[in-house]
């Protein structure tokens, strides 16, 4: 079972010092989430040019939405979550969802 | 090395007719694109009622952009995209980006 939390980042305004902070500040702020047991971070680029991506999307798997919760609760958590609003410029949205794995057998 | 297409369905007209389709058929054509390798689903709650989560998020992961690539242009491909047309009733977008891992050591 897997409850991933995914974190969409909109346009900031200056990319460079957004991913300076991102990689230097904020993974190391995340990592330390108690619970976390995968972390995964990328640059999407649209498909479609009318629909534009998110600038970044974090995602970061728990064992259950219990875990998330109390991984976000935890102090780690709570100094990640107050660190997105130094950074995000361009805002950022957050969901989570029980992941229903539907790979193609072997 | 993992390339991710990250696929975000908007609110369909009927929920219950659009989960119907995905599963029964959608799913199926997914999987049978050349090099998918990972496939996984979920109806993400937004973390915050401001901005609302998308009704499904599917992500597909590939060995690289090329495989992406090559995987949509197959028949396989351009059956599940011409599929989308026909059940997603609130709109998809699709973007992908190659996946950087920075999950926390032990």
């Amino acid at each position: 079972m897997v409850h991933r939390l995914i974190v969409q980042y909109g346009q900031p305004t200056d990319p460079a010092a957004f991913d300076r902070h991102y990689r230097e500040v904020h993974v190391g702020l995340a990592q330390a989430i108690p619970g976390l047991q995968r972390f995964t971070i990328g640059h999407p680029r649209s498909m479609d040019p009318s629909t534009p991506a998110p600038y970044l999307v974090a995602e970061l798997d728990f064992e259950s939405a219990d875990a998330l919760a109390k991984g976000m609760g935890s102090e780690a958590g709570a100094a990640a979550g107050a660190d997105v609003a130094t950074f995000a410029t361009g805002g950022a949205s957050m969901a989570s969802y029980d992941v229903d794995d539907v790979s193609p057998a072997g």
